[in-house]
């Protein structure tokens, strides 16, 4: 059947849509939500059908922007429109569904439908709930880790030791790769850092980075930078590697689930020619991982999988129980950041950052923490911050105090005597969010005080910075209502962890970040 | 954020959407695909947003029929929109991935939100998937049936012995609904009987009854005719009941999957008041259930969830290796139907019939098989059939030559000698499909043999029937492809029952007809 394009501007979740009206889209034996292929001057694509009875009249099709610009209508072309066969990728997610493991093949045609978008919502988060219900085996993740690196653009850097370094998130005030990435960069080692941006976390790496230098920069960009610096930080977002995962999050987010989360991380670290990886996993009561023996677990599944893809892989499981460093929030992180590569940084971070740097250099036979600690100490890995900035297109002079933050605050101060119990991470990332992290750069919380410091009454306990008075304000109240910071004389004193009232299940903050 | 509305006519599946502009989104922490609650004019819905640059400006909200038709909008109207809270019902849902049980609330909240529109497609498929992956038990089978009969219209008959039939479905040229409605009524017993037409079969009940009649009827007409005639035959996707179950349906149709089954029929029959249900279910080699123990258990399954609504079930399992009578396609099988009634029909629709009412009659203990049988051989049916005809309003006096059907046909001869070894359901379906079925009335198919039959070469095995010469040629083709009729000297000489050359899955001829 030919019909008469009409394009509109319309995105919908990045879908390829075209609106038909209900007697062609009866005459096809269609119904609303089938596919169709749509055929255009030897182009093809296929794309999912929407009816109306009035907004497009019989014999016309409209066209979403994606449709539009894939064929580059104008209006008024004469598209072919055929029914489609059902997809055998929907059929290997049927047997998904149905409990059986996917071979490499069938996990390549679905990741292949996944990015040229031939499926649908529908079928997008059928997928992702059955790998999650069903579980996934370690072959199985090792293929969609190929399958999404193969559907993606990609860096190689031949011969070369390439490091990376991923922390699986979830623990406010985290600024470890901006002091990481320089100090493994000053060794001599290759090290092209990508990072996320926040989604229900007030601060991402990408974030941080962002306040010292730019960092939407493409991949042949950074193959430049890295020529010059060996190092960079910059956002993975805009590099369309593993075009993929950004569709499956699409359907995770909402559903809160993660089935993909160990795929998701090593095609991103494959596709940019990562060979030596350390990944970092900080368990605590409130962080992603709540005991070590899950982390364990976890890390065996990575270093497996590691093994299936080329990268060798080390993980540092970590103290989470409470905020890393004083300081949560973009400008507010990347002061900290800059004051730590210059030996003024607090002592856990610092603490933190060379061990892990330690693991890598130990994994790759070139050092351990020590060496770590002295290329910190020695002023290079400053040094090596600052060429990554200028090299990004940032300031390389600037210092600490040029960070412009948020321009009010409010101090929170305790309410009695005794030692500081408990810092409640989910708390201080609400209340950092609350403030206006992470887009307002320079919204966050300082933490006057750390775990088991002692507190008089009185004492400043938190300041929350915001340039949004109003912000401001409501990040207050929640802290009333959240109480992020415990001050007691003994754990005694506070048996009651929690109260349960009903069966209903409490919202989960979800950390997504990857 | 007050935004102003711009209707759009827009229909996407039927949801709720609204598409505001990027900054907008942004403005309110939105992601594309999340949802907002909508207020104006103290009326509130959920809907879910879509992201455009270009579409809409900054300050704007476009709105789709569904949204328009709820507020009643002309353009203008400065709507109130505002972020939700994650439904409760989208953490059920995520207990349910994870493999909880839900109780009779939790089931209930998540009908609801399904109901008003409020879970989007992610959810609802991943939903459907859950409870596919995870399974039902008969309680939250009973739960999802009691959701949606309440979330929907019903019909009372307070104090009578209500009757139903229902066929799984599957078989091809299945008319038993129009005979036994009939000897039902005239029994004297009230049997208001709503059917559902075809999606993947080449006729539905709806789509039989509607050569006689129509069937296209609210509630109340329902009502009426039953006050006169104590049954009826209509279409039952027009009266709002379970209306949940359409919603599902849209998302288990692309999926092929069917884990609602039970409930879907169960909370139809309760919404109309059934307390008597004979239930059919078709068992052969390309029947929807293949063997008697899958049969069994599914009976063991409606007869147990019967007791939790108050439905006494009783299950008949019947042969199903070939289609049941001679004719198949809507025209002609309403032919079949009145022939059968004025006992003229073919032995195997009379036995089923005259079987499954006498199955009813003993549960409600009113008779059995041979009162059946009588009220058909005395024509009381046949008159309880027109007096329906007419209640609905269709032409009582019809005859079985007044049906019009397909003008042009092709005779399907045989190759060679000996009996009909096999009839292939399936491929009798797809013939009767290409050839217009249910769309084209008078298209379908005519079987001059059933199997066991002697056949000499060049004896006619079977007619096809079509309006539209080219779809009738289509469908003579898929004739040649198919081999729906094998005829052989002993099962002996066909040995092969399929040939299987690689592990990729046969594309499964779904059949979701309810």
């Amino acid at each position: 059947m030919k019909l008469i394009a009409r394009p509109v501007d319309l995105e919908v979740g990045n879908k390829l849509i075209v609106i038909m009206n209900k007697e062609d889209i009866d005459s096809l034996s269609l119904r609303t939500l089938d596919k169709v292929r749509i055929r255009y001057n030897e182009k093809e694509i296929t794309a999912t059908v929407d009816e109306t009875s009035k907004f497009t009249v019989k014999g016309e099709i409209v066209t979403n922007d994606e449709v539009t610009k894939f064929f580059n209508l104008k209006g008024g072309e004469h598209l072919e429109v055929l029914p489609i066969e059902q997809l055998d990728s929907v059929i290997f997610i049927r047997q998904k569904i149905c409990g059986s493991r996917l071979d490499a093949p069938k996990i390549k045609r679905i990741v292949e439908d996944v990015v040229s978008k031939r499926l649908s919502t529908i079928e997008l988060s059928a997928f992702v709930t059955a790998l999650y219900t069903r579980g996934i085996s370690i072959d199985e993740a090792a293929n969609l880790s190929k399958a999404m690196v193969e559907t993606g653009k990609r860096i190689n850097f031949p011969g070369k030791i390439i490091c990376d370094k991923h922390s699986i998130g979830g623990l406010a005030g985290d600024k470890t790769s901006m002091i990481l990435v320089p100090i493994v960069a000053a060794a001599g080692l290759t090290i092209p850092k990508s990072s996320s941006k926040a989604i229900t976390s007030p601060c991402g790496t990408a974030e941080r980075m962002e306040v010292l230098a730019p960092v939407n920069l493409n991949l042949e960009e950074i193959v430049e930078i890295i020529k010059k610096t060996n190092g960079c930080l910059v956002w993975g977002g805009a590099l369309d590697i593993a075009p993929a995962d950004d569709m499956f999050i699409q359907v995770e987010y909402p559903l809160g689930i993660d089935p993909l989360l160990l795929p998701s991380i090593m095609s991103k670290k494959k596709a940019i020619g990562t060979n030596h990886l350390i990944i970092d996993i900080p368990v605590g009561k409130e962080a992603k991982i709540k005991t070590n023996e899950d982390a364990v677990e976890l890390a065996d599944d990575f270093i497996e999988l590691g093994k299936r893809l080329g990268i060798n892989v080390a993980c540092g499981i970590t103290f989470g129980d409470q905020p890393l460093g004083h300081y949560i929030g973009p400008a507010l992180e990347a002061r900290e950041a800059l004051l730590t590569l210059q030996n003024k940084g607090p002592r856990d971070v610092v603490e933190k950052v060379t061990t892990l740097a330690g693991l890598l250099f130990e994994t790759i036979g070139k050092g351990n923490k020590q060496t770590a600690m002295e290329i910190l100490k020695s002023g290079k890995a400053e040094k090596k911050m600052r060429e990554i900035i200028e090299a990004q297109g940032g300031n390389p002079k600037i210092q600490p105090e040029d960070i412009v933050i948020g321009s009010n605050f409010i101090q929170v101060r305790s309410k009695n005597e005794g030692r500081v119990l408990w810092i409640k991470n989910s708390a201080i990332i609400q209340i950092a969010r609350r403030a206006g992290a992470p887009k307002d750069r320079g919204a966050g919380i300082h933490l006057n005080v750390k775990m088991n410091d002692e507190v008089k009454r009185g004492d400043i306990l938190f300041t929350i910075y915001s340039d949004n008075y109003m912000r401001l304000n409501d990040a207050f109240n929640l802290t009333e209502e959240l109480e992020p910071i415990v001050v007691g004389k003994k754990f005694e004193e506070k048996m009651l962890l929690d109260e349960v009232f009903s069966e209903l299940p409490r919202k989960k903050i979800f950390m997504l970040e990857r």
